[in-house]
Formats: C-alpha cells, structure tokens, sequence
C-alpha cells in the first residue's frame, strides 16, 4: 500500500485551494496512490489524528476538483504551530513518523509560504537523519508574492487583480466631487510591498489612481510625502495613496508603531499605517482626507481571482506530485517564467533551504528615484499574472464554493 | 425646441449609471426632446455652467448606453450644495431657471437620495410659484435604502449582494483556525440598518456567519452583546458579528462616539464602531479579536452589481421620462412591489414630500426579539433584490468602465 497526504498551512490565499486540486489530480493521474490523505490544520492534524479520505471526496462530490480550484480559504484549514528543532525536542516528530507510516504515507505535500518551508526542511532533514524514505515536497502560496527562487507566488496574481480592481472602483468613487480630497489605501506586506505596487495596474487612459505608491522597501520620510501630496493636489484634484502596511522610517521603525494611539481607557492602541498617513495630512494639509483598509476580501475574494494563477497553483500542485515521484525530497515546487511576449512558465524545484524564513523584496530598480511609485519593469513583471476571468457559479445571488464544515471541530468525528 | 436634463447627486452606487441611462434611452424612444443634457456635479452644474451633450455622448461612444449601466460611481459626478429657502435667497434659483430656459429645457431629472428629493422640492416650488412650466423629478438612489413609499432603493440590492459575498469569503476566511477567535465586521448605515441586515443572506448550508447581526433601529447594549458573544464562542469557533456603523446606546448616543481616542498630539480622534466593539470584547472576553471595516467598494464594486438591481435602476429611470411626458412635476419614481413568488415590481410615483429628508427604519418585527439578528420577514424581502449576475467586461486583467475624465476640472472645458 502507498499513500499520500496533503496539507496546508500560513495564511490564506484564493489560490491555494487550487493546488491542492492539483495534487489530488495529479496523484489519482499517476496511478501510484492508493489513498490521498488530507491533514486538517497543517500538521497539527497529524498530531491530532484528524486526517480527511480526500479520495473519497473526489469519489461523492460532483465537480470536487473543478469546485475546489475556485473555492477560497483554505479547504483543509492552516495553523500557527512551528515545530522545534529536532535535535532539542524529537517528541512531534516522533508522533508525525508514526503516523506516516501507520497511513503508508509515501509522499508529503505542504502548501504554504516561507514558515511552512521551514516546516518542510525539518521533516526533512528528520527524515534523512534516520533513514526515512518518506518525500517531502513544498508547494508556494502566499499572497505577499516574497518567496524566493520562484519567479512569484500562487495566490498573488488573485490578490494583485483584486488589489488593481478596487483601485480602479476607488478611484471612480473618489472623483464625483469638484474639491480637493487625499484617500490613503492601505494594502497588506508586512515586509515586501508586491501587493502596493500591483496597485499601478488600475492605471488607464483616463484612470491616473493611485497617484503616489509607497513600499516597504524604501523608507519613508514624512517631509517628503507632505511635499509629494502637495505636488499631486496640484495636478490632480482627489488624490488617491497606495501604501503597504509595512514601510518604515529610515531607522527601520514601522511608520504604524509610531502611530500609538490611547483608547478612552488610557490604553495604547496600535492604529493603522493608513490612520497615521492621514494624521500627518490633517495635521499639514488643508483637504479633505480619508484612509480605508483593503481588508482580508484581497486575500480571499475568489470571485475576482485571475485564471492565470489558479492555473499556475493547480499545475504546481500537479508538477510536486510528479517531483515526489522522481525521487526528490526537501524541495519546493518553483515557476520560472520564459517570457512575457507570449508569457510563459516553466516548472521546476528548489532546495527548500533556498526559501525557508527568506524573504523576495521589490528590487529598488522596480521602484521609482523619489520612491513614491513604482517603474514600468514592475508593471511588466506583475501585468501577465492578474489575467482572466473565472467562470463564477453563483447560488441564490452569492458565489457557490465548497462546504468546509469539516473545519468546524464540533462538526467532525475525531 | 424641447430639451431635457439630468444631474447625479448624493453618494455613489453601482446602480445610479443604470438610471442615469435609463433617462436616457427613454428620452431617445420617447423622440420628445431634441437634446438631452446632463448636468456636471449635480445642480452645480447649472449653476458654473458645466453642462454635458448626453446626446452627443450617445453618437459618437459606441455600446454608450450598455457601458453607462455597468459603470460604478457616478457619471456625470455628485454635488454637496444645498439650495436654500427661495424666500430668503432665491439668487441661486433665478440662476439655475435661467439657465433651464436658455437650454430649453422641459424636464430635469434629478437622480438622488432623500437630501437631493428637497433640492426638487424646492424646485418644484420655486416652479410652480412662478408658474414656470417645467417638470421637476426625482428618481430614487442609494445604498442606504432609506427612501420612503419606494418598496427599495436602487443602489441597495448590488450593496446588499457585495455584502453578502463578502459576508461568505470572510467566513470561509476566519474558518482555518481551529481555535476561537471574534472578527467584527462594520457596514456603512448610520441611521437605518438595511445594508448591515443583507449580510444574513451570507449564509447557507454550511456557513453560519455571521453569527450576530446589530442594526441601529435597536439601541446597542455593552452588557447584553458580551453576553451575546460568550454564547455564540460556544457554539462556533470563530465568530463572525455584522455591525452598522451606526448603532447607538438607548440614549441615542452614537456607540463609535464613546469610543473617542486621543493621537500622540492629544487630539482626540473617532474611531470606528467596529473598532469599538473590538475594545469592549478585548476587555470582557480572552479571546482572539479584530474588526474589518467594509470599505466603500460596497458602493462601488460594479464587478459584482446585482442584474435585478440594475435593471430596475434602468427602468426607474425610463419610468421618469413617461411621468414627466404626462406633465407631473415635483414627483419621485418609486418600486412597488407585487409580490416574491415571482418577484416583480410595477413602476410608480410619489408627491417628493413623502420622501424629502425622511427615513425608513427596518421595521422592528423583521429584527428578532434579542435585537442580535434579523427574521425569515426581512431576509425574504431583500432576498430577490441581490439575484443576478451581470457580464462584466474586463481589458488588461481589470473591469472596462466607461471613461470618467469629464469629470477632472483640469480636463473640462469651462
């Protein structure tokens, strides 16, 4: 008997879903798994025993793959839970072997970004340290798009068409008034500023917003901003930001923290990066301002995901169950792009330790001198992964996905 | 000569374009009026000169109409002017007649909430006590679905089906974590609580969020929603709360008004109802927390517009035409609804005074007794507002939206 198991880990994508589609096809394509197995909540399903018969999904589900590479979230759940080294603790990796092989499990994929890669490398390096002849394989997803090696991330290009939509929606929304007006938008990165800078996308012939982009890459000086808000007010009369999250001050401080804020109560309360730009506004500039969140719909809006990147996640799903086939262990799965013009990618694989804990920053020849935009090479690099659109079934007015009752503990048999 | 005219005012909808073309198309088929004018920021417009040859727009754009109906925002831009009482200034109104007369224009339409149906009324009465011979109408728009007489608003069923959508990706989003955890979704409303209300028709089989539903027709009680709270964290994992920005305690106080919080310079600042709800729970309850606010894509994002909602606007808007040809003035077109089994809506209208500056409420009984949800009454009635899907056409990975350049000062020639 072999089998193989599947999970998922780190935060959500409307993507990701869509790799695991792609392992479970490629497994049942394959012909060499008798059972593929999914872990609940990443690998505390394995220390938990709440594994799922995703073969039989695929059996009692119509449409179970096609439904899965449309669904957000995460159908089999994530988790925080970081393994210690091996060496200092063997207790769960002692208890995860044992359950690999009481389930025959051949092959162990892990979807996820670069914490999850960490994951993969010490199942690894555990298994090779006592001869285990279990495969363990890397699947990328993140939203943020910092993995390195691979050309970009699953997850990305839906974020991105999300991210680029808005704008253009924002940017419509904000010019019916004849008077001045700053709208500050603030998008996730903690660390890297992909999402930000996809932003330019919303650009058209008559759509200039956002007008300025600011990245976590280069720092941020206030004096400075208040001169470009300026400078933009004059050309355009509402002005619309794309901020990350994440850009600091050039002593690496995030800009949020030195943003605290006290409740009624006396406590300090973190505000937002888009809170603390429009502070600086209200506080220097006569207009009108505003900031809103993109909030956690960019990272899970499958209803405007890109065909593209559900594309590329299923056949990466497909091509790690091909690398595990071959023989490899303690990789992860990797596009690389042939071209733009047609766009193209390959897939190939990585030494996880390659991308464990590091992190793919915007290089600062994709940002503009004054660091309030970003240049036309990012723009070329980013456009090809936020094409097409996916057929989107609706049922009584909102959009069909898959049930995950499964995920609800008072709903499963453990 | 007999010409017509059209201004937008108000905040914007996915719909207000839809009714805006339906003024459009039925003056064309009506072949009543020479030239169709619409004027740039509401009665602004008139008042600066900055009119537009809707007409014009008609011939040269091709699919003009077709895009109109799909395109958020508003087309011919908004206005925040307030005309006064004509018998203590009636300088702006000698202005704005005047400027009807020397367009010869017949009939205005003014598309709009309950604030813009006193800019008719006002008209209308300036009209008729000089005995000018122009017929004022008022066509119903917004989100908020407040309006009087009318059944619904159109701008309500789209809001009402992004909301529900997002309601869904966002349970599907807090699901992945099998430990408890409270998400606070805040949804615009400050006085009635139809747009918060819609976020029930999120659920289905599977998906119970969200779990707790506070509108502003029931004063908001601290000790009785933490209560509400510790009961739904033992039943779901992750709760999900839908709560309109404008709830109030049963003083009538704003609940985001108790939440002020001072910035690092001392001023004090309003944070958000969702924000707010966030302290209370960090401090009653130990549990994982955050609140998301629904930005203004709820308002704008025509890439998930309801059919039944545009294509109401659209004939609300060719109904406007008719009633004016049959010499009413001082009107608003309203819905009537003439049942669910099929759902369908015969077009009507109302003197504007039965609308001007009032508010619809939910009507308490379609609110449970606890006041933390809404009943079968109210989910029937919003249910066949948010049906349908529209085609949207995308160019370069993002929606194809009718160019608004028109409405950029620096673009317009004055």
């Amino acid at each position: 008997m072999r089998n193989c198991l599947v999970a998922q880990s780190g935060g959500p994508t409307v993507a990701i879903n869509s790799s695991l589609a792609g392992v479970i096809q490629g497994a049942i394509d394959s012909r060499q798994f008798d059972t593929i197995y999914g872990s609940l909540n990443g690998v505390q399903g394995l220390l938990n025993g709440r594994l799922m018969d995703l073969s039989e999904k695929v059996e009692k589900i119509p449409m179970f793959i096609e439904l899965l590479k449309k669904s957000p979230s995460m159908y089999l759940g994530s988790c925080r839970y970081q393994l210690p080294d091996y060496k200092e603790d063997d207790s769960p990796y002692a208890y995860i072997f044992n359950k690999f092989e009481s389930y025959h499990i051949d092959s162990f994929f892990y979807i996820g970004g670069n914490d999850s890669m960490d994951t993969v490398d010490k199942l690894n390096t555990y298994a090779k340290a006592l001869g285990k002849n279990i495969k363990i394989i890397g699947i990328p997803k993140t939203i943020d798009n910092d993995l390195c090696v691979t050309d970009h991330t699953p997850g990305y290009g839906s974020a991105a068409k999300y991210i680029a939509s808005a704008l253009l929606e924002i940017g419509h929304d904000t010019s019916i008034y004849p008077i001045n007006s700053v709208t500050i938008v603030e998008i996730m990165g903690r660390d890297a500023g992909w999402l930000t800078g996809a932003s330019a996308l919303a650009r058209n012939k008559y759509n200039f917003a956002p007008h300025l982009i600011y990245l976590p890459e280069v720092p941020f000086n206030e004096k400075q901003f208040i001169e470009d808000v300026k400078v933009a007010m004059d050309r355009y009369n509402n002005v619309v930001i794309a901020v990350s999250e994440g850009i600091k001050d050039d002593k690496g401080n995030y800009i949020s923290a030195t943003s605290a804020v006290e409740d009624t109560f006396g406590h300090s309360q973190l505000s937002g990066t888009g809170k603390c730009l429009e502070y600086i506004i209200k506080q220097n500039i006569q207009v009108k301002v505003r900031s809103i969140e993109i909030n956690i719909l960019q990272r899970s809006a499958a209803h405007m995901s890109s065909v593209t990147d559900i594309g590329e996640a299923f056949r990466l799903g497909r091509h790690a169950v091909q690398i595990a086939l071959e023989n490899n262990s303690g990789v992860m799965v990797t596009a690389i792009r042939k071209g733009n013009d047609p766009y193209s990618v390959d897939m190939g694989y990585t030494d996880v330790k390659n991308v464990a804990g590091l992190i793919k920053h915007v290089p600062r020849e994709w940002i503009n001198e004054r660091g309030n935009d970003v240049t036309q090479k990012f723009i070329d690099y980013v456009y090809p992964l936020i094409l097409g659109e996916p057929v989107v079934k609706f049922q009584r007015g909102i959009p069909d996905y898959l049930d995950i009752s499964h995920l609800f503990p008072n709903k499963i048999d453990e």
